[in-house]
């Protein structure tokens, strides 16, 4: 048995008003309680320093900056990291990057126990447009703001575990769990920050999105026999509502733990890393049951195709 | 609207002692509902002409015969084909296949309103073994009887839609839906023999297994924006008992209709194929958002490969 405490340290919503220090005092409480509570590994949301800054569009270098970090930790992040070392807490937590060279990524990072960073992911599945968009009912500029990731799928070992990271839409395409379930992945953590309503639809239900969340969720830890940590910054911000329900799923896809609120709320639970085996060496034994003969189009085609010639 | 009204011919076990005759009695009596039923095109399940022989071992030559149809149709499943067509109901159907020169493959077939094959799938993703397993406790011996399947993962046209197949364990796999998502497919049809006790954990319950199944489907129709109808072979055959819980899926992943029994019985929705549009052309436009200079394990690679070189 190798048990990790996880805590999905759940945010509500970040005002534009409200200050990187403001915040930091928020990610120090949920710390507090993580120690309270025994954890090993606290995992906070998607963008979770700042409100979800795309869903407004701005052309204004100094409006953007902003919103991004050119270091990490800073001088205002540097308490979470101290914090967390002190209480022996590896953390994961995303925030907009900015590269001493100019680049701008939607990132998530994971320290060790020590405070030490051993794991960088750059969210690759950008969802949205990169233009303004009139027909929408509100913004979803992430292709306007965040170039795509340029890091992969990186696996790496922490807490005597092999683990990964996705940013919230990342979580709805199984080629990302399955890169990293092809580098043996047992602990996926993952933060997102997901409208409750489809600025395309409005006919589309806050509980149908949580549906369709939960279940690329589950399908992806099933699928590759691995935990799936899932955290929400949910609620309100300035008026756009988000939905909350964040998850801890276990190897058989079943959700084992979920948040009750839209706010700050931290969700714990032991999670054994060796319940991953049992599907790795049966149902999900790749080696034995894979067919990468027959998967060419995955890797060959971006887009449609019909067997026609015309393109979807 | 393109709408196919969708007729899930679930069946009940077929014991080792039922003659091709007797099975093709239930088929017909299948087809007579779903012509009441005002079906264009039923879906019966994963060798829905015999038991499922693959938990028993055997290297008998004749033993073996048996399961297998060198035709399709042939005299005794002709009836069928005919029945279908005369009612003007497309169809498909899962069977053991033995090629002219000799190879075995777990084989599906669909058919145009007018009986004409223009579909044919044969199974990749074999579960199980090879040899005899005595530390199981039944045998699950697909990769002894067949070989895997050697036509990739085909769309084509049908009732005006892009269609393909799947059975059984390739549901689980998303390379599987995947493939058939880059040709467009709007609709998946599947059928499985799932045993209710997996032997080699006998503490997995049936309910576990059908949560498995249900999710599996779900994420594939989700994640691919297609309709999926997913029909078991069920109840129990000759003492093994095997999951019902036939679905038909909606392209948000969403069950819009599931069977009652574990026996032979019809279960019929009204399918919009246009319902698979808005999905397409949002969230799951392959072409925008796919990121496909990231996706190189899932060719390159079968098995495992930890980033320390290790093998999993």
């Amino acid at each position: 048995m190798r048990q990790i405490v996880i805590g999905a340290a759940q945010m509500g919503g970040i005002q534009k008003a409200e200050t990187r220090a403001q915040v930091v005092a928020r990610l120090l409480a949920l710390l507090d309680d993580a120690a309270q509570a025994g954890c090993d590994l606290v995992v906070f949301p998607e963008l979770c320093l700042t409100t979800f800054f795309p869903r407004w569009y701005s052309e204004d270098p100094a409006e953007i900056e902003r919103w991004f970090e050119p270091d990490m930790p800073g001088p205002e992040t540097r308490p979470v990291f101290e914090s967390a070392a002190e209480k022996g807490i590896a953390i994961s937590l995303g925030y907009a990057e900015l590269t001493p060279d100019g680049h701008r990524f939607n990132t998530q990072i994971m320290t060790d126990q020590s405070g030490q960073i051993v794991g960088k992911y750059r969210k690759i599945h950008l969802p949205g447009h990169g233009a303004f968009d009139p027909e929408r009912s509100f913004q979803h500029l992430e292709k306007h703001y965040f170039e795509p990731g340029d890091l992969g799928f990186p696996v790496f070992r922490n807490l005597d575990t092999w683990m990964g990271m996705l940013i919230c839409n990342d979580r709805r395409w199984p080629e990302a769990y399955r890169e990293m379930g092809l580098q043996g992945v047992e602990l996926v953590c993952l933060g997102y920050n997901t409208p409750s309503a489809n600025s395309q639809n409005a006919s589309e239900s806050a509980d149908l999105r949580q549906f369709h969340s939960d279940l690329s969720v589950q399908a992806g830890a099933y699928q590759n026999s691995t935990w799936v940590v899932s955290v929400a910054k949910g609620g309100v911000e300035d008026g756009h509502h988000m939905i909350a329900g964040s998850v801890i799923v276990d190897p058989n896809g079943q959700i084992v733990a979920r948040t009750k609120t839209e706010a700050d709320e931290l969700l714990v639970h032991a999670c054994d890393m060796d319940a991953t085996r049992f599907g790795k060496e049966s149902v999900f034994d790749f080696k034995r049951h894979r067919r990468i003969e027959h998967y060419g189009r995955i890797t060959r085609q971006t887009g449609v195709i019909h067997p026609d010639g015309s393109e979807g």
